[in-house]
């Protein structure tokens, strides 16, 4: 067996972006043929009912790491993904941007709202990660959360996709995306510095890593249920 | 055995005031010694030592109640008080305020930092307060909380009190009072519509008297822990 051995900061930081390369959602068959341009509408809508589920999940994982996390100005930047998530009460959160892409795809409010139409794949995929941040140490919390390094390439790319293969998507329900690339960098540049400064032996630095997959897998089991409601709709309709 | 029965507004608000008039820590000794004129400066900083343990963790048991909270709107409001304490990143918060004021009373920043000096009995105290709100439902969470409707009257006497009998504490040390004077009227205000709003049956009623009157008892506690550290300062001096 290979014993563990502490990478320094460059083989660490190259580590995690394999990882992402490599187990990232983007390569997931759904969001391959997603950016093709081959979903249907009804196969959309299915994926921003399903997705809508994870948006609202992530201000109350957030909140759980501010609880872990070790000092006020850690809590103070990581609160921040809660008011973007829920909105400062002037301007909307991104639950809320969310529910206005459903709407742009011709998903109803309350459809959206509906967890009956929530897939149970989805949805355990979804829990897991708030049981997770629950359970783990807030290292492992936060370098879950790392996925966000690898989200900005994708969004630009989907920004494109939807103008181009689905121009029946409203324009103006796309605000979530645009919000999302001006956030995840900041948010994923505090998570980034947060971990390199806290995994300071093999052992955590590990621990990171397993976050980082963990949570990649849990993505690719949202788009799994998702996929798998797409079938059974197409199989019933 | 009496068998519940579901209150009216006006007599379970009664039944909350009720608690706090008898067991809130404004008739502990420690505190009716304070208001007399009576303690030293030793015991003065012993208490604002102490007390300093239960400023770090509020805004992590408020981070848990976040976590907790049915919607985005009442997360948002719940935020606050974690801002409040942790500061804006512009102002200094409530645990940098009461560093303030253990400064004014002579102590060191070093020392309040200082968990060595912390007592045991405070010590425990103060965590049973995290355990709780991470245990049991947001709705007994958010009604320990419930003691801010008293803690304005007590407030508001103590600063009246420490300007006349111990004018050797530097008056601008006192900011944190004045500031929880604003905001405690908007925390409990909040905290009690929730409470009303949630505590629909007579089994959460009693459920938020149990958790109103365990937190009168965790500030009590507190405060025996301050006194025995008291005793035992004496003792050796």
């Amino acid at each position: 067996m290979k014993v563990d051995q502490l990478l320094t900061e460059k083989q660490f930081v190259d580590e995690l972006n394999d990882i992402g390369e490599q187990l990232y959602h983007h390569k997931h068959p759904f969001h391959i043929r997603m950016h093709e341009g081959s979903l249907t509408p009804g196969q959309l809508r299915i994926w921003v009912r399903n997705r809508f589920y994870y948006q609202t999940i992530l201000p109350i994982k957030d909140a759980i790491i501010v609880s872990k996390l070790p000092d006020s100005e850690n809590r103070r930047q990581w609160i921040r993904r809660i008011i973007d998530q829920d909105g400062d009460g002037v301007s909307s959160g991104g639950i809320e941007s969310w529910i206005r892409l459903g709407e742009g795809m011709a998903v109803a409010r309350a459809e959206m709202l509906d967890v009956r139409l929530l897939g149970a794949v989805a949805k355990d995929a979804v829990d897991s990660y708030v049981d997770f941040c629950r359970e783990r140490s807030w290292l492992e919390a936060v370098a879950a959360s790392l996925t966000e390094l690898f989200a900005p390439k994708l969004i630009t790319d989907r920004m494109e996709v939807f103008k181009r293969h689905y121009a029946w998507i409203q324009p103006q329900a796309l605000e979530y995306f645009f919000t999302r690339l001006k956030q995840a960098p900041r948010d994923s540049e505090h998570a980034l510095r947060l971990v390199l400064a806290n995994a300071t032996n093999a052992n955590e630095q590990r621990l990171v890593t397993y976050a980082l997959r963990f949570k990649c897998r849990l993505l690719w089991r949202l788009l799994d249920g998702i996929e798998e409601d797409c079938r059974r709709e197409t199989e019933y309709i």
